[in-house]
């Protein structure tokens, strides 16, 4: 049964309306990694804030510190902070998202101006950088209360909201507030819901309930005091880059089989029923030869490529630092190496634990090589892993609704990518994170590989790619799907809806799980 | 006994006359590799001309062309092309040098304005850029010349000349016109004496009779469309990182072992003759770690790493392209790289030969990593090894004079790096080539790493080294000792004295060789 009630139809019939305010969100370049864009960021966050606070929210706008950028000391953009509603009958609600975005240039080979929402009528889609990371899911949200203000609906739940500015670049001083705020704003938090993340392809709705964790390794080999002369030195000295090579060609296999002693070992299990997990997403090899732009998988089975991905840990060589990299032909030895790789963790691998066992097998593995150079390994960075039963009752209300709104029962799907604040919503306040995307693959845009995105989206780099094959040139041109801006409000709006009556049924001991 | 004659006494007594004409050559700052400074380049090689015409030298100034650098579109800068004398009863010496040089800026480090000579009275040193590349040794040439011409002595030789200003950037141009020359100017050349170089190590003279080859590899590796996240897609693709590493590690071990069948099979072998000229070398283990600034010298035998240099053939891997090569840590999975390596040949190992060795070895290879991604090896260039024997009446009239004029037998030594034009030289004209170096090793000067610089010379980045340790600080400035100055003009100049008799003895059958 499709939903109908006042507020559902109040989105309908206003749609133009809606599209209008994300079109003056869209219209604030709030690029967060830019210093000379930092001024429109906190103008954005500005103009989020009036509009939370018109629609009858209480909100406060958290200075978060500064930061170092291009030289220059920046403010950071304030969290947006606060609730709506406070009965204590009601579940609550914690609500993420951000209001920042990755940079844009028509000259990237965007179609449109892409800081001016631009509704393609044929297609029925509004492109524009933000419609659809992340602007248009947290203006979703604004759809939904403003429905139920309209249209004089009691909220099902209370809410609260944490939207920042700084996801694009790192999240900077997010972790910290949130922390702080378990014992104040985020204290009665029943369950989270994070809406920044696709479907898995462009038809079936999806819930996440899987993020994998990463270590990040840098590995220095050093010998002469400076660089050398190969015609001069090459054949007398130990080269650092020769080390290097015969070290890291003992990481990984081409076929990416981690040749790490106990890292395999430490990997949960594969039940018959999370296998019927993945049997049953949509998505096929084809789809992601697709999404990579080159028959490159590894696997011609669907279930196994999908499961390397997605509950399997995997070892990538990013590149290596101080040698070589510019186009020609130099004849140079490199005096110091820095090569960096790193490890997608799944459970049951803690980031500690990979630490030491990567550094006692590379130190192992050195030693063999009988070189004279000095060596070091270090560990630049851990992000823990984290999966959520999909058996907790904000998942059962987000199944409800999607159900409902789509008459579709969604697919559950971990993705490969890290976003580390969900593990701290998670660990912090100790109750249930999902992550509830209303957006199709295809609507993210590329972005730019800066070192904060890269560590914190998995989201844009696939979507980009998928059904898209090799086609690079669209993928900058972010845009949503009207229907995925109309109908995902009203999915989000019916997930709250759904939340009273699958707490209870939980609280009333139906296979509660936390 | 000493050389004394009235052309050596003119030198002796006019050395501050000498000193101020290399002051005003090393005032004209003629850096060959920037743009900017090509004015330069050609007002010293007027300068030059006009000086060699004061002397009564021929001399043509042959335009060889243009060459497009930092987009703009330059002409070359002259050959100087010449002689002096023209008697065909006697022999006629061919004279190689240039008169362009490195970049150099007080701010690299130098304790003296570069381009302005300062004598440093206490250690009775010329600091300068170009005073020992290679201005001095050309103004050596002219001491000679001038010595005779105002002592009225006869010239014992016919000389040829041929002084380019591209050295330091390639020798564009070069190569053609001394093949053209071989039927014109250099039609009667007896032999070739190059003049840039230098010695192994301080004290000892040396004589140069070989270099070795080179052979440049870029091994291409691809497979995804574009770059992706590693997050997204780590586990589920071949990455061509992974190949690569895998690959490169099967070229050489970190001993300096050339893994590719075929190489080392090749390499001619070491006679006792001439193992004993490597025992007799002016060099210890403890004078290369001083020079690589480093206790990474793979062999713990002088003879040994001296032969690794000298006489062996070397694999260095020099970088990757198109990998993250930046400091931090970015998450990317490359989806196109380039590893680049090169190979030192040696006799009897030819470019071509190699190349055909490496690809169908790097094939094989690849082919057993079983990946998806696609492969291509292509040799970027090739130079020959070049080995002259020291058994030739060339050698033996600069043995003579050494021993007159220092007092030592000098070492007979093979260069590990690669002069391309000595084996135009010897190859075009059919003649014997040396090398003569009047000046010590650390008297050069530490040189920018253009591609140029490092595929043609090996001196410079040695010199800095040898008993510098690995302070690099110092090894901007360069210097010419005054007496290798004054003495190296009397020593080239003994060695045109001595050539007479040394061919002639060899025309009558003693010993002579090819």
């Amino acid at each position: 049964m499709p939903v109908d009630a006042p507020w559902t139809r109040w989105i309908e019939q206003n749609e133009q309306a809606l599209i209008d305010r994300l079109r003056e969100a869209v219209e604030i370049p709030s690029v967060s990694g830019e210093a000379s864009y930092r001024p429109h960021v906190h103008r954005m966050g500005q103009w989020l804030h009036d509009q939370l606070v018109k629609l009858g929210a209480e909100i406060r706008a958290v200075n978060v510190g500064q930061q170092e950028l291009e030289g220059q000391t920046l403010d950071l953009p304030p969290v947006l902070v606060g609730s709506l509603g406070s009965d204590p009958k009601k579940e609550t609600i914690l609500l993420y998202g951000h209001y920042d975005v990755q940079p844009a240039l028509m000259s990237d080979g965007w179609k449109h101006e892409p800081f001016t929402l631009t509704h393609d009528k044929e297609t029925d889609r509004l492109y524009g950088r933000g419609s659809s990371d992340d602007k248009g899911p947290i203006l979703g949200w604004l759809n939904v209360i403003q429905a139920h203000k309209e249209t004089d609906t009691e909220m099902p739940v209370n809410l609260k909201f944490c939207f920042e500015g700084m996801e694009e670049s790192g999240s900077e001083g997010l972790e910290e507030l949130v922390v702080k705020e378990t014992k104040g704003e985020f204290k009665d938090v029943s369950a989270t819901c994070i809406s920044d993340s696709y479907w898995l392809g462009t038809t079936k709705p999806c819930l996440t309930n899987g993020l994998r964790g990463l270590s990040y390794f840098s590995v220095s080999i050093s010998g002469p005091g400076a660089d050398l002369h190969s015609g001069v030195h090459g054949g007398v000295v130990h080269e650092p880059m020769t080390d290097l090579f015969a070290l890291f060609s003992k990481l990984v296999t081409p076929q990416g089989k981690i040749l790490i002693p106990g890292i395999n070992d430490k990997v949960a299990p594969l039940t018959p029923e999370e296998r019927k997990l993945y049997e049953a997403l949509d998505m096929t090899v084809a789809d992601l030869e697709g999404a990579v732009g080159g028959k490159v998988v590894i696997s011609d089975d669907k279930v196994d490529a999908l499961m390397a991905r997605m509950r399997y840990p995997s070892l990538s060589i990013h590149g290596v630092e101080g040698a070589f990299s510019t186009p020609g032909a130099k004849t140079v030895i490199p005096a110091s190496v820095k090569g960096k790789f790193s490890i997608r963790l799944v459970p049951d691998l803690e980031p500690e634990e990979v630490g030491k066992l990567v550094e006692k097998y590379l130190e192992d593995e050195f030693a063999k090589l009988g070189s004279k150079n000095s060596f070091r390994v270090e560990m630049l960075h851990g992000g823990k892993p984290w999966v959520s039963s999909v058996d907790h009752w904000n998942f059962r209300a987000a199944t409800k609704a999607t159900e409902l709104v789509y008459g579709q029962t969604p697919n559950f799907m971990r993705e490969g990518g890290s976003i580390p604040i969900t593990l701290t919503f998670a660990e912090a306040l100790g109750k249930n994170v999902m992550l509830f995307p209303s957006t199709s693959a295809v609507s993210r845009a590329r972005s730019r590989t800066t070192k904060a995105d890269l560590l914190t989206h998995s989201s844009r780099l696939v979507s980009v790619a998928v059904g898209r094959g090799d086609d690079g040139a669209h993928s900058t041109n972010e845009k949503l799907d009207k229907s995925n801006f109309i109908t995902g409000s009203i999915a989000l709006g019916q997930y709250l809806h759904e939340v009273p009556a699958a707490a209870a049924a939980a609280a009333a001991g139906e296979g509660q799980q936390q």
